[in-house]
């Protein structure tokens, strides 16, 4: 997905939000904005929001010096997620398309995304979209293909969402290879997060290569594009990982909720609808 | 006020609402947003917003060749007031203390701000304010200086919002000399705007000299200075008039909706909440 003009005051206030969160020094989070405010005639229109979120993080790094700001919210988000990983076994137990139960669980995961500055409250979101109605949903060509997979490649988002990933998975019957952010960015899932969140009991866990918080396939080692290029199937989480992949020349499918008007847009859906999208270009 | 640092992504925000009015070329809506991104590092944070808008809105003009980008929403927003203008004048016949109604219809009118990006619906918004307790409320203040006032120098703000400050002038029961904007700036009233408002009809109407979206004395022209300097009571509207003159040396009413964060923090208030607040640094 192409970078909207949408997306360049976005990028300031993330830059605020990773500012405020790393450091209480407003010296530092001035410098850190005019950084990001000089970056902005550099960025390429074509370019992914996320190769500019990269940048942008890189920045919070180097001028707070503190490598991950969200790490306490993020095991807060673990913690609060694992608290409710029993119910949720409930819920898909108690339902009558465990598969479906368990896709929408992992969407309303995708609300604890510290990167859109949204506020959410996880138990209140999960139960709405147990009941929501997706925009787009090609739920028989994912059971399709799940039919046909020997193995799946799971592209992780943020960490606390990791934890509904896990009982997607659970439901997937497959083997899975589970991806992390190589190094911490925004709340994105990492090796570690994905520990804390139980995902070594149910998949291989391995890093994309990339600090971008989203999948950019020419930002990620090589280990992982072959893993890439030869999986069966693969299931992209969020809105960062569609935004590096929305032009891909593979099938994939994203599940994911549209936090921000721009995505949804260019998904033709309204803000806060729910996905479930395949693209097969190679069609 | 100073700037602070939620300021800065609100610039740019600010910078692409107005280049979206202004043209639908976005190459050139993308030429301001590099401009104004490269400028956040020469804003000092101890000057005021309005110093910056000021420059953005320079930009807006320079880059877009457009020099009144809001012009159809500000017509379109007098004409709204105006239709509403009969039934507001019934609810200060009808009302027990018809200053203090007044006023609180001047304040109901600050919500057509079309620099803070927040939806407003006019007749739901006066509703609202009708009933709504004053976070601030030196009305006290306010009414003995306007019964030993001789003349009232009145900083209108936004077109629109002048037909409601049309209803206070007529309250006042003072001459009033009503203040614009020199050139248009966002959805601020100018002298044509007041005219199509009918403050010709109940107040002198001058230019401030300066194109700032705020009363910044320094930007200001000589007869102004003067009238501010010598003026026996003033009242100030919304946040731009407020941002420039909260630290000035004189006794200023302001009279506004707190309509962002910075400027309810500013205030000690809640964002929404509605403010008479009186100034009088010489005290």
């Amino acid at each position: 997905m192409k970078t909207y003009l949408d997306c360049l005051p976005c990028f300031m206030n993330q830059a605020l939000r990773a500012g405020k969160t790393a450091t209480k020094d407003e010296i530092k989070i001035k410098e850190l904005l005019d950084k990001v405010g000089c970056l902005i005639k550099d960025i390429p229109m074509d370019s992914t929001p996320p190769e500019t979120g990269d940048l942008i993080y890189q920045k919070v790094r180097e001028i707070t010096g503190v490598d991950d700001p969200y790490k306490k919210i993020k095991e807060s988000n673990i913690n609060e997620a694992l608290a409710l990983y029993p119910k949720l076994i409930q819920v898909v137990n108690n339902s009558d398309n465990r598969l479906l139960t368990a896709i929408r669980i992992a969407i309303a995961g995708n609300v604890i995304d510290l990167g859109v500055g949204k506020e959410f409250n996880i138990l209140e979101d999960v139960e709405k979209i147990l009941e929501q109605d997706f925009a787009i949903f090609d739920f028989e060509e994912f059971t399709y293909q799940l039919k046909n997979a020997k193995s799946i490649l799971y592209l992780g988002d943020n960490a606390g969402e990791s934890v509904f990933d896990k009982i997607l998975i659970e439901e997937l019957g497959k083997p899975v290879t589970y991806v992390v952010r190589d190094v911490p960015v925004i709340n994105d899932v990492t090796f570690e997060d994905a520990i804390s969140s139980g995902l070594d009991e149910v998949a291989e866990i391995i890093s994309s290569g990339s600090s971008a918080p989203g999948t950019i396939l020419n930002f990620c080692n090589n280990a992982f594009i072959e893993r890439f290029n030869s999986a069966d199937m693969i299931i992209s989480k969020g809105q960062g990982n569609y935004e590096g992949l929305s032009n891909v020349n593979r099938s994939v499918f994203f599940l994911l909720k549209a936090k921000c008007g721009v995505i949804a847009r260019n998904l033709g859906v309204e803000e806060n609808d729910i996905i479930l999208k395949s693209i097969d270009l190679k069609k």
